[in-house]
C-alpha cells in the first residue's frame, strides 16, 4: 500500500485533551522504565479516550533488541484488538521513534504520531538512531553492515509458490 | 554507537559453504510459509555452521505488524544466547529487509546480511516497502502519517532522570 499524503486536519478540542493526556502518560512510563532497568522510553496506543496499550523499552531487561516502548506497544495493542492493523489509533511517545519503530508504524497503519523528545534530544542522552537512518539511505553496497545478495532465481520461487496459492492472506 | 564503514572481507571457501547452505533454508522456509498462511518470507541467524534461529513471515498468523521473519528469527536467536546483542552472527533473508528490520538487524549489532530476492522482486509480488523507506526520508511534516510533536522539556525529564541513574545498563 502507498498511502496518499493525508493534510493533517485541525486538532478538535477533545483532541488535545486525549493528546495531553497521553504523551503525559508515555512520559511517565519512560521516567519509570529509567530507574527501572529499561531504558528511558515510554509510548501509549489509543483511540481518543480509549487506552489499548502502553509500554516502555525493554531492549536489556528481557534481552531483545526489538523491545522498543513503540514496538512493544504496537505488539500488545494488536493482540488486544486481534488484528494486525490498528487503524484510526494514534501512537504516543516519550521520544521520535526510530527507524525500526517509525517502519513498525506503518505497517500496523496508525493514523497519527505524538512524540516529545526528538531524536536530537536522544542522541544527547547517549540514544544515536541518526547513523541508521544515514545507513538506509545508503545503497546496500555502502552500508556499515556488509550485505551480498545471493540465489535470487531461487528466492523468486517463494513468490512464484505465493502467487499460485489460492488461500493467500494479502496484507 | 556509530560504527565505521567495515571494508567487505573476501569470502572464505567455508564461509561460502555456509551462506549457501544458510541462503536455502530461508528460502525453503519463504517457500513452506507462502501455502501454510504466513507471508512468502523466510530468514535465519548463524554463526559459521552453527545456526541460532529460524523463522517464517507470521504477520497475520499471529497477527502481529511486527512479526517479520527477520524480527521474529532475531527474537528468537536472542532467547538462544541469552543477550540482546547478535556480534559475529549473519542474518540470511529469502528477501531484502525492509527499513522495520533493517533497523533491527543494526540494534542486534548483526555483522552480515545476506538476502535473496530484491526490494524490487518483492513490490512485484504485492509486497511493496519502497513507500516506507521514501517517508523515512521525509522531513515530519511531510509524512503521510500526521506527527505532531508535544511537551518536549516535560520528555526530557525521563532522560534525566537516565542520567542521574546509577544502576543504568547503558546499550
Amino acid at each position: 500500500m502507498n498511502p496518499a499524503r493525508s493534510e493533517p486536519q485541525p486538532a478538535t478540542p477533545s483532541q488535545n485533551v486525549h493528546d495531553a493526556r497521553w504523551i503525559a502518560r508515555a512520559i511517565e512510563l519512560a521516567r519509570e522504565a529509567a530507574t527501572n532497568g529499561g531504558g528511558p522510553f515510554g509510548a501509549v496506543i489509543a483511540r481518543g479516550d480509549e487506552q489499548l496499550a502502553e509500554s516502555s523499552n525493554r531492549v536489556t531487561l528481557d534481552l531483545d533488541p526489538t523491545a522498543h516502548a513503540e514496538v512493544n506497544a504496537i505488539r500488545a495493542a494488536c493482540a488486544k484488538v486481534r488484528d494486525f492493523k490498528l487503524e484510526g489509533a494514534t501512537l504516543y511517545s516519550s521520544c521520535e521513534p526510530c527507524p525500526m519503530c517509525l517502519g513498525a508504524i506503518h505497517w500496523a497503519r496508525l493514523e497519527r504520531l505524538v512524540f516529545a523528545c526528538s531524536r536530537t534530544d536522544a542522541a544527547a542522552a547517549g540514544f544515536d538512531d541518526e547513523w541508521i537512518y544515514r545507513e538506509l539511505a545508503l545503497p546496500i553496497e555502502k552500508r556499515a553492515v556488509p550485505t551480498l545478495q545471493l540465489a535470487r532465481e531461487a528466492g523468486l520461487g517463494a513468490f512464484d509458490a505465493w502467487r499460485a496459492f489460492a488461500g493467500r492472506s494479502p496484507y
